[in-house]
C-alpha cells in the first residue's frame, strides 16, 4: 500500500447530505450531552420495550447519481402523451422563469408556513396576489390562500354551506355535471356527518327547500356552460347557499360566479402554470362573499401594520376554526398548497389580465377549430356553446377511436358508453388537432384559427379583473426575475438558517430529491391517463409503499391523503368503516389527550365521531388512570383513541403499550399520529407498539419541502385487518381527495430519500435527530427549564420554558421569538403544546455549528433578560420588547437605552450576511380588526422606492 | 364578435421577454427623447448609408415552448454514450446542490466580472477558493482565477516562459505526450511570434540550452506518469523555465509539479464537477512560483482591506499586462471562466481533501480492476504504472474493437494505428468495465475493487493540500446550500438590478435559453466523440452559424474562439494566413485607433503584427486624415486595420466606409471589432459596410451570461475570400483553442435566442437598445455633459462626463461609481474610453422603470455634488466620498455631517429591498502592495459571527 487509504466514501449520501453533524462533531456533542456513544444515548432515550428487533434493511443505499438513474429508469416507464382529457386537469405552460426561480429555488420551496410574518413578507405578498386574483376572477369578496384540491375544496364548500346557511335542511345538492372525483369526495365527507347528497340536474332536480346548499360546475365537466343565476336565486329564497366550482381560465371570458349570485366559488388553479404531476400537487382556491369570510376554512393572508405603522402582511383570523372549535369543527384544514398557489399567482402576474384573456381566447378558438373539423367529418358535439371542452357522440366504435387517438399520441376522455370528451388547453397545437381528426377517420390539415367564437352569448364576461397594478408589472423577464428575487429575499427559509420548529421537522430537502419533479415523465402525466402509460408511477408508488410499511410496521399503505390532517381523517374513516363492516356502527367515541394536535379532534368530528378528552399527567404523559376510566366508561361505544408517539411533549412515554392494550381490550382501534415519526424511523415501529393506523407526514420525515405552507402529503398505514377499509378499497371509506394517489409527483422526493439513505441511513438519521435535540437541551438547560424531559433526556425535540422570563423580566415567549429573528432564526414552535414555551426540533440535518449559533442566540436572549432582571436594561424599552429590529430602526433617530449594535447584532447573528426583516413587529389585532385580504391600493406600491 | 379580441400574443417572446419597455413605455420615452417614433429615432441615429437593405428574416419566431421543443429535437440527434476517451476531458458528477444553486442560479450566472469589488465579494471569495485549491494541488505559490482552456493555458505558459526566462533561446519544447490539441494551439501561438516548437520525448530529445522553456504533461495523454524533476533541473541550469500540464484529480495522489521544481503548472479543472458539454466551457488553471506572479496572465483575486480596515477581496494587479503593454503584449487574455471556476471550487469545498482523495483513489482502483480484466484476457497495457489512463496494444483489429465498444455504449480512444486508450473517471461503473471486456472479447463479471494500486511509487504525494478551513466546512448539504446562498447574496447581479456597463451589453439571459445547457444530450458529450453521435450539435452549430452570417453579412463563421479577445486573435491570424497565401507575408502593419479596446493591440501583437496607432478626432471619431496618412505611409506592409463600429465612443461614424475603402485600396483587410454589435443587428451588417472579418461576442449580443467573468464566446465571421484561412481550415491559421467549436454547449443559448426572437425581434431589440440609451442620455443631459453624441443622438450607449464634478466638488468618477452602489446599481464602465467618464449601456432588456430608477440615482448624485459646490455639503466628508455605505456604518457611531438616511437611501435605492454591500470602499493600493492571493488564515473566518 503506497499510501493511506481514504476511509471516506464520497457518495455516501446518508453521511454527507442529510446528516448534519460530522462524526467528530457528534463526538463533541455526545460529550456535552454526557453520553459515551450515540447508541448509549438512544438506549437512554428510547424505551427498550418499544425498540424494534430487526434493523431496517432494503439493500445497499444508492448514491445520488444512482438514485437519479433509478428514477430515470422508472420515469422511462411512464409514457408522456398529450392528454386532452380535461376533468379538472389541463395541459399548461410553466413559464421557465417561474419554474427556475420558484419551483426549483430553495428560497421558496424550503420556507415554512408564514406564521412568523416578519420573516415571511415575500410569500405573504405572493399569496395575497393569489387571493386578489381569485377574488377578481370569481367576482367574490374574499379568497383564501389555497386549499388542497378542487374536490376537497368542494367538500369544504359543502361544510361551509351547512355552517353558513339559515336553512335547517340536511341535504346538499350536487350538479350532475360536477367532476366525478368531486362528487366522490363530497359523498365521503357528507356521509359521517349525516348529510344527504343529492346529485342531479340543477335545472330539473333541485328542490331548494330540501337542501342547505348546492354546488354547480362551470363550465360543466362535459363542457356545457350554464347560467346558474336562476337556481342560485331559488336557493337564496330557501335560505340555502350556493357554490360554483369554476375553471379560472374560463372566468377570464365568462361571467363570474359572483355575478350569478353565488356565495362561494371553488376550483383548481392547476392550469395557471402548475404541471399535471399525475394529479398533484396543485392549489385549489375558495372565494366567498363578505358575509361568509369569517367562516371560510383555510389560511387567509391579510394586510396589517407593523410597529412603525408600515404596511405588513400576515395570516389573518388565525383564531378561527379548529383552534376555537376543536371538538366541533367541520373542517380540519391545516395546510394549504402555498408553493403551487405562489406559482399560479406568478403566472397571473407574468401574463396579466390581457395575457390570460389572450390565452383563454386562443384555447377557445383552438377548440372551435377542432370542433369544426370534427363537424366536417360528420360528427356533432353535444354543446351548442362551450369554452374548451366538448363531448362527441361516436357510437359503438368509441373505444376504437379512443385507442386510435392514443396511437396518435393523444389521450381523450371516455364519456358514458358512446361518447368522447375533448378538452383543449394552452399547449394544444395544430398537430394535435390533426391527430384527433385522423383518429376520427379524417385526413385534414386546415388549421387556420378563425375569429369564430362559440362561447355562450348570455355568459360573456364584461367586468374587468386583475386591475391591480401588481398584475400590470412590466412583464419583461428581467422585471419578473427581479420581482421574484425581491420577494424571496424578504423571507427566511432553510437555505439561510435552521428552522427549529418543534413537531414540524424542517429537515433538509436535498437537491437531488427535488430534481425528478421537473422531468416531463413525472410532471406531464394526467391523473386519468390510461394505466399502461403510468407504469413508472405505479412501480414507484408500490415500492415506496412497501418501504413505508417496513418503516412503520403496517401491512398496507394508502397514499391518497394529501395532507397530514387528511391522513388523520382518512385513518379515522378507515376505522369507522371497519366498525361498520363488523356491525358495530354505534362505536363513535374517540379518546384524545388534551395535548393532541389541534387537527386530531377536528378530524374525529369530521369522521362522525364524538371526542372525549383525556387528561395529561403533570409530566406531560397521558394520564393513564383517566384514560382507563374514560375508555371503560365508553367501552360499548369506543371507536378508537388518538395518540401521538413520541408524545407532543417530545417524550417517549413508557405507557404507550398499555394505552393500546386498554383500547384493544375494549374493542377500540388505536390511531397513532405520525407527526413525530422522525423520532422513530428505524428504532421503533408504530405497528409493533400496538397501533392500528397512522398517518405519515411526508413533508416532515420524508423530505417533501414545506413550500412556504404546502404542499404536504399524509399517506396512512394500517394493519392488515383495516386494509380492506382504506380509501379507494371496495369496502373502504370512499375517496378523501381528488386524486387516487394524493399528490403523486411529490412521492418521487420521499422515494429518492429512502433509496439514498437505505435502512441504516434512515436509522442513523433518527438517532442524530435525537442527539441534536438532546444537545440543544443540554446546552440550554442552565438557562431555561427544559420541560418534560425523562431522566434528563428528550426525544427529537425539546420544550424550553420561557415563562420564568415573563415574571422576572416582563419578557414574553413572543418577545423571545421575535428576538430570534434579530439573531437570524425562525422561532421554534411557540406556546404549543404548552403556552409560554418554545418547542425546538433541530432535526438531523443541522450541523453542529448551526446548533451552536442557535444556542448562542438563546443564551444571549437569556442574558438580556437577566440584564432586565438586574436592572441593567430598561424593563419597558429593551431589545427583546422591540424585536425584530429593521434597517428603518437603524437609519432613523435612536433614543433607546440600548445601542444599535446591541439591537442588530445579538449573539448568533451573522455580521456580513445578516438577515434583515423587512418589517418591524406585526400588529395582529389591527389586522383582524381591519380585515383587508387583497392587494392594497395603488399608491402604497410606489411608497419609499426610487 | 361577442367581445374584444386581445391584440396581445401571450407567447410573443420578442416583446415579452427580451425587450424591456412595453409599447406604452416606449411611447413615453420617445416623447422624452423628442422623436415621433422609434423608426424616426433610428433614422436620426444610424446613418442611412450603412443601413441594410433587406430585413433579417428566417421565418416565424418560435415561442419559448417551441424553441425548447426544437432544442429537444436537436438534442435527440446527439447520442449520449459513456466516453472514456480522456485526452483532457473526463466524466464527472456535478453535485446537484452545485448544479441548482450555481449553474442554474441567475444570482451567479448573470453577474459581471468583479471589477467593482464592493458588490462582488461573494464570487471573489469563490474564486479565491479556486486559486487556493490550485496552489495547493499544484504545489505552487500563486494561481490565477482561471483561463479559457488547457490548450490556451499552455500557450499562455509558453509566452510566460519567454517573458520570464533569462535564456535568449527562441524555441519552446513540448512533451510529445501533451494532448494533441495542446500541441496544436501551442504551434499556432508560436508561429507568428517566431518561436520554434520542438515536440519530443523530454527524456531523450530535450536540449535545455536550445529553449526558453518546456511543457510536460502529467500524467501524459496516454497515461504515463513521469518524474520531470531531471528535465526541469536541466532547464533551470540553462536559465529556461518549465511548465507542467497536470490533471488536478491526479494531483490528489501524485507528487505535485511544484515539488518537481516546475515554475508553472496549467491544466483543466473540468473534471471537478463541470459537464463535458462537447468541449466546453470549462475553467483552465495556471499556477506559478512567486517569482513569476507579476508576469502571470489572467485575473488574480487578491485580499485587501476596505475603508474600515476589514478584509475585502478584489482583483489584484489590474494594471499589468495588456493595460501596460498594449502594443507589446504577448497575451490578450481578457476574460476568464469564472462561473466554471466557481463550480470547480465549490466541488472542492463540497468534497474537501479527503473526498477528493477518495474520488481519485476509486478512479484509480477502477482503472486497476479494468486493466486486470484486460490482462486476464491476454492484453497488456503499455503503462507499468498509471493513474486513470492506459493504452492497450490490440493489433490490426483495433477499429473492430472500438466499434464493438461503441455498440456497448462506450467511446474509447484510438491511439496510433493499433492501440486503444482508456481513461476511467468518477462515473465509471462495473457495467462499463464489463462492456469494455466484452468489446475486447471477454465475458466477465468480476468487479471487486481490490486494494491494489499501480501508481508510480516514486511519485506518491506526501504533502497535504486543501488544509484551509474553507475546505473543511461541514459538508452536509444544508451547510453547502447556505454557504453558496451567503456568497450569492453579497453580490449584485442582473437578477436584482440593471448593470449598465458600456461595451459589455449586460442584457437579459432568459431562463428558457439557459435550460438546455443542463440536458444530458448537450452536457454529457465528449469533444472527441464520433461524429455520428454529435449530429445534433452539428445541426445546431450549422444553423446558428448561418444565422450569424445573415446577421453580419459575412460568408463563413468559425465558432472556435472561446472569448472575444480570442476572436480578435483568430480573425487577425486569418488575415495573416490570407496575406501569406498570396505571397504577401511581409504585410504586418495593423492600424488601430487610440480609442480601441485594449485587447486589440495585444491581439495584433500576438498575431505577429506591428501596431500603428491612429489618432482620434476631437469628436471621438477616427481622425481620417491621420488614418489615411498612416495607411499610405505603410501601404506596402499594411496588413489590416482594426476598427470598432459603432465606435467605442458609442457613435455611428459616417466615415466608416471611407476607412474601409482606404484600407482595401492599399491591399489591407478590415477587422471590425464586434463588441458593439448590439447596436447593429438587423440595422446594418459589418460585411456590407466593407469589413472583411469580425468577432461576435455571444456573451454580449447573443445572451450568453457573463457568469461573473466568463464564460465568453467570440466566434468570427469572414467574407468569402478569407474563409479558406479560418482556424481549422486546411490553409488556415491553426487551432486557436482546445475545442474545434470553442465552448459548444453555450451555443444552445445563442441559438435559442435567435430562434425565439426571429429576425424582426432581433431588429426590434437593436432599435430599443438605441432608444434606451438615447432616453438615458436625454434624461441626464441637463445634469451631465454627454460626450460624443451626434446631433444629440447616441448609439446603444452614451458617455456621461463626470469630470466637471472633480473640479467643482472634488468628486471623482470613482466616487460616482461607488455612490451608485448605495443606490443599488453596478456602476457603468468607468474611465473608458475616456478617463473621468462613465459609459452607460442600458441594453434593450431594461424596462422604463429601471431606467428611471437609474436616472434618479444619477440625478441624485449630481444634486449631492451641487450641494458640495454650493457649500451645503462638506467637501471633505460627504456621502460621495464615503460611498458605498454599509450596515457597519449605520450601526457604529455617526459623526458625519450628513445623515444616515442620506447615506443609505439616496434616490434610486430600494427601501425594503435595498442591496447592502458587505464591505466599504476597497483599498486597491494596499492590496497590490500586500499581495495575498489565497485564502486568508483560519482565525479571520470566525470573525464577527456569533
Amino acid at each position: 500500500m503506497p499510501f493511506r487509504e481514504s476511509g471516506y466514501h464520497p457518495y455516501d449520501f446518508a453521511n454527507r447530505r442529510h446528516i448534519g453533524p460530522s462524526p467528530s462533531e457528534m463526538a463533541e456533542m455526545l460529550r456535552a450531552v454526557g453520553e459515551p456513544s450515540l447508541d448509549a444515548l438512544i438506549a437512554e432515550t428510547v424505551p427498550a420495550s418499544i425498540r424494534q428487533r430487526e434493523p431496517l434493511d432494503w439493500g445497499k443505499p444508492l448514491s445520488e447519481q444512482g438514485v437519479l438513474r433509478r428514477l430515470r429508469e422508472v420515469a422511462g416507464k411512464n409514457r408522456v402523451l398529450t392528454s386532452l382529457i380535461g376533468q379538472g386537469y389541463h395541459g399548461t405552460v410553466t413559464p421557465p422563469v417561474i419554474q427556475r426561480n420558484i419551483l426549483e429555488n430553495p428560497a421558496w420551496y424550503t420556507a415554512y408556513t408564514p406564521y412568523q410574518p416578519e420573516i415571511s413578507q415575500g410569500r405573504l405578498e405572493a399569496l395575497l396576489n393569489f387571493q386578489t386574483m381569485v377574488c377578481d376572477l370569481t367576482g367574490l369578496d374574499v379568497a383564501n390562500a389555497s386549499l388542497l384540491d378542487e374536490a376537497t375544496a368542494a367538500a369544504e364548500a359543502m361544510a361551509l354551506c351547512e355552517r353558513g346557511a339559515k336553512s335547517k335542511a340536511r341535504a346538499f345538492f350536487v350538479d350532475h355535471h360536477c367532476h366525478p372525483q368531486t362528487i366522490a369526495v363530497i359523498r365521503t365527507r357528507a356521509e359521517p356527518l349525516g348529510w344527504e347528497v343529492i346529485v342531479g340536474d340543477p335545472f330539473a332536480d333541485l328542490d331548494p327547500e330540501a337542501v342547505f346548499g348546492a354546488i354547480f360546475q362551470y363550465p360543466g365537466t362535459y363542457g356545457d356552460c350554464h347560467d346558474f343565476g336562476g337556481p342560485i336565486a331559488a336557493l337564496h329564497d330557501a335560505k340555502a347557499l350556493a357554490c360554483v366550482a369554476a375553471d379560472p381560465l374560463a372566468l377570464t371570458l365568462l361571467r363570474p360566479p359572483g355575478e350569478m349570485g353565488a356565495d362561494i366559488a371553488i376550483g383548481s388553479t392547476q392550469r395557471f402554470g402548475v404541471p399535471l404531476g399525475f394529479g398533484g400537487p396543485h392549489a385549489a382556491y375558495m372565494a366567498v362573499t363578505d358575509a361568509l369570510k369569517r367562516m371560510m376554512p383555510g389560511r387567509i393572508v391579510g394586510v396589517s401594520i407593523d410597529a412603525r405603522g408600515n404596511r405588513a402582511y400576515r395570516l389573518a383570523l388565525q383564531t378561527r376554526e379548529q383552534h376555537i372549535r376543536r371538538e366541533k369543527a367541520t373542517s380540519n384544514i391545516c395546510t394549504a398548497q402555498a408553493l403551487l398557489a405562489v406559482m399560479a399567482s406568478m403566472y397571473a402576474v407574468f401574463h396579466g389580465p390581457d395575457g390570460l384573456r389572450a390565452i383563454a381566447q386562443r384555447v377557445h378558438r383552438k377548440t372551435v377549430r377542432l370542433v369544426k373539423g370534427l363537424e366536417s367529418l360528420g360528427f356533432r358535439v353535444d354543446q351548442a356553446s362551450f369554452f374548451d371542452t366538448v363531448t362527441v357522440e361516436v357510437g359503438p366504435l368509441r373505444d376504437v377511436a379512443l385507442r386510435a387517438a392514443v396511437a396518435e399520441g393523444i389521450n381523450l376522455r371516455a364519456v358514458g358508453r358512446t361518447k368522447i370528451g375533448i378538452a383543449c388547453d394552452e399547449r394544444t397545437r395544430p398537430e394535435h388537432a390533426e391527430a384527433i381528426w385522423r383518429a376520427f377517420g379524417g385526413e385534414m390539415r386546415d388549421w387556420s384559427l378563425l375569429h369564430e367564437y362559440r362561447l355562450p352569448e348570455n355568459l360573456i364576461r364584461t367586468s374587468p379583473y386583475l386591475t391591480h397594478p401588481i398584475f400590470h408589472l412590466n412583464r419583461a423577464e428581467a422585471e419578473m426575475t427581479r420581482y421574484m428575487r425581491r420577494l424571496a429575499d424578504r423571507d427566511l427559509a432553510l437555505d439561510r438558517a435552521m428552522i427549529p420548529l418543534g413537531s414540524c421537522t424542517m429537515k433538509l430537502n436535498a437537491t437531488a430529491e427535488m430534481m425528478p419533479l421537473s422531468w416531463p415523465e413525472f410532471a406531464d402525466i394526467h391523473p386519468f391517463a390510461p394505466a399502461d402509460q403510468t407504469r413508472g408511477y405505479a412501480e414507484m408508488i408500490a415500492d415506496l409503499s412497501a418501504k413505508l410499511a417496513a418503516i412503520t410496521g403496517y401491512d398496507a399503505i394508502s397514499t391518497q391523503p394529501n395532507s397530514g390532517a387528511q391522513g388523520e381523517y382518512a385513518g379515522l374513516l378507515t376505522i369507522r368503516a371497519f366498525h361498520r363492516a363488523r356491525g358495530e356502527a354505534h362505536r363513535d367515541i374517540c379518546l384524545i389527550p388534551t395535548s393532541a394536535h389541534g387537527t386530531n379532534p377536528a378530524s374525529a368530528q369530521m369522521a362522525g365521531m364524538k371526542v372525549v378528552v383525556v387528561a395529561s399527567a403533570p409530566n406531560g404523559d397521558i394520564d393513564l388512570a383517566d384514560f382507563r376510566a374514560k375508555a371503560e366508561k365508553h367501552a360499548d361505544s369506543l371507536a378508537c383513541c388518538m395518540i401521538t408517539y413520541p408524545s407532543t411533549h417530545g417524550v417517549f412515554e413508557e405507557t404507550v403499550r398499555e394505552v393500546c392494550e386498554i383500547t384493544h381490550a375494549l374493542g377500540g382501534q388505536v390511531y397513532l399520529d405520525g407527526a413525530n415519526l422522525n423520532a422513530l424511523v428505524g428504532l421503533a415501529r408504530p405497528g409493533d407498539i400496538g397501533s392500528d393506523v397512522s398517518h405519515l407526514n411526508l413533508h416532515k420525515t420524508f423530505c417533501v419541502p414545506h413550500g412556504g405552507g404546502g404542499p404536504g402529503m399524509g399517506p396512512i398505514g394500517v394493519k392488515a385487518h383495516l386494509a380492506p377499509y382504506l380509501p379507494g378499497e371496495k369496502d373502504g371509506a370512499g375517496a378523501v381527495s381528488a386524486c387516487a394517489f394524493g399528490s403523486p409527483s411529490l412521492l418521487t422526493i420521499s422515494w429518492a430519500y429512502c433509496l439514498m439513505m437505505g435502512g441504516a441511513g434512515l436509522t442513523q438519521a433518527t438517532k442524530v435527530a435525537i442527539l441534536n435535540a438532546n444537545y440543544i437541551a443540554a446546552r440550554l438547560s442552565d438557562a431555561y427549564p427544559i420541560l418534560y424531559s425523562r431522566a434528563g433526556r428528550v426525544a427529537h425535540e425539546c420544550i424550553v420554558d420561557t415563562r420564568p422570563l415573563r415574571d422576572s423580566a416582563g419578557v414574553s415567549v413572543d418577545d423571545v421569538a421575535k428576538r430570534l429573528i434579530d439573531c437570524g432564526f425562525h422561532a421554534p414552535t411557540m406556546s404549543w403544546p404548552v403556552a409560554g414555551t418554545l418547542m425546538i426540533e433541530p432535526t438531523e440535518s443541522e450541523p453542529k455549528a448551526e446548533l451552536d449559533r442557535f444556542v448562542a442566540a438563546m443564551l444571549g436572549i437569556r442574558a438580556e433578560a437577566r440584564a432586565i432582571e438586574e436592572g441593567a436594561m430598561d424593563r419597558a424599552d429593551n431589545p427583546l420588547l422591540r424585536a425584530p429590529h429593521t434597517v428603518e430602526d437603524l437609519v432613523g433617530d435612536w433614543d433607546r437605552p440600548y445601542s444599535r449594535e446591541q439591537a442588530c447584532f445579538p449573539p448568533g447573528a451573522f455580521r456580513v450576511d445578516k438577515y434583515w426583516p423587512p418589517v418591524n413587529r406585526v400588529d395582529n389585532v389591527y389586522g383582524d380588526r381591519n380585515l383587508v385580504c387583497s392587494c392594497p391600493p395603488v399608491e402604497s406600491y410606489a411608497e419609499g422606492e426610487g
